[in-house]
């Protein structure tokens, strides 16, 4: 099935990104691909503890693990090829964003709960890994502030949703989801669109 | 139902305070969205995961999802106002404070938990939004070195199970307990009680 | 039984650790509590979330919350001596570490997980609680960086399933596991062992 070779895709190019980060915390090996599954598996996890949806995909599906770590290692020993790679890692990563989000909101579906959980299941899943790297690494998580990410996941589910809501068949909903949001995704990488900031500063509280 | 009414004033209040906490740290809109709904929908999350009380409320309710993202649009889009209601969002924060501990103890004793339990299930839905939000804004949780506010969730606590025990109406145990809690918070405020810290420094470890 | 006491040998020795991390944060009592209780029942809490194993320990025994924050409240108040029970403290710690391997082991197995989730379940066991520790003092996680601290429970995990698959009897599986992890973390510790770390300096993303 294509959706199951782009979700092997999407964990690997996440769990590669995740590597490259731990490297710039001085972490070990064993930190490396720690953070590496939790960045490629985490936002996964998160959804089904949020909606009780038991067991989770790697405790069914142990060799995920075994890929992400595998990844994570691979990165680390041809860590100075990656940089000429930059384009095909952003491309990577977005896909992955995009599948991930397809991948919740199905399960959301599938757990025929509200529209609105569907949709935040979906960014979840696109998003919360990402996150768990972030404070891991003790950053600030990178999702709120920078480019369109968060707002991908949003596109790409609402797209992915409205299309089931149509009866479009399932297949056809997920490639046009999938389309637009990656397009989405490079052309504000591109073009380096951003979300309006909030910024406020005052100090009590 | 009044409690229904106190929450949604109190997610409203979480959400709007975290709205500006997210705009300390320069986040764009879906960021503050984000953080706004971790934080005031957070505690109680917690409290459900951990406790295996599924499902979660906002899965049960989307529409507290759509209530504390607007309402922290909101607050961003009249933030320069905000800083004359100081002493309102204050208030209402330690009412927000005091409500979820009510409920989260309420929500123990309906699962018929240890009395330990009961108490830690309302400190956690009252203090652990906060914890999540200072976590993401990449802060030491405030929780832990500001003011009577976990304690205040403790008092609160205690008072309402002893009510409780005594066989008082719930209504009553309720007003006995949040009003107690809340005149802690605001007196904490007001004369800037603090907790004994704990001060330790040696580098070893 | 004798894992049981080991178990509360583990989870003071930790709830103290996590209190002297607590006092170089400047937290307040309560603050030093919850951090002692996160990072003494946190790591079997992850553990019990991830794999839905309902109830959690401390919603089934609450008198180790009481244990706890006691031990977490008896070291703020004599932590001067502290400073010379340092060979002690780092004996107990790498005690829990491989104590909470394990039990985190022993849980796998009897939910009948495959060999790498029960190898995971024990890492978390050991491990998650003192990440948790330094994400809420804003931290890098220790975890990630510093000496074999995850490795040795790789380790241990990996000589108790095994020595279990060879039907070696329990008891005997449990002590070998944890003399064993226990000596590569004591050595390591006096000679400064570090896993190899991967650097990687490079600011784009």
């Amino acid at each position: 099935m294509v959706l199951l070779a782009l979700y092997l895709v999407a964990i690997t190019a996440e769990a590669m990104t995740a590597a490259l980060a731990a490297g710039r915390r001085d972490m070990d090996w064993i930190g490396v691909c720690i953070i590496a599954c939790v960045t490629a598996l985490g936002g996964g996890s998160v959804r089904d503890v949020l909606l009780g949806h038991y067991p989770l995909t790697w405790v069914q599906h142990p060799e995920y693990l075994w890929i992400t770590a595998g990844a994570a290692m691979l990165t680390a020993l041809i860590a100075p090829v990656m940089r000429r790679l930059r384009s095909l890692f952003l491309l990577l990563d977005a896909l992955g964003l995009v599948v991930f989000t397809v991948i919740g909101c199905q399960i959301g579906l599938e757990m025929q709960l509200p529209i609105t959980v569907v949709l935040i299941s979906g960014m979840i899943t696109g998003c919360a890994g990402g996150v768990l790297r972030d404070v891991l690494c003790n950053d600030i998580p990178l999702l709120f502030r920078k480019e369109l990410y968060a707002s991908v996941s949003v596109v790409t589910g609402v797209l992915f949703i409205g299309a089931q809501a149509l009866a479009l068949h399932s297949d056809i909903s997920m490639l046009v989801a999938m389309t637009i949001g990656l397009a989405m995704r490079m052309l504000a990488l591109r073009y380096n669109w951003q979300m309006p900031k909030f910024v406020y500063r005052d100090e009590w509280r």
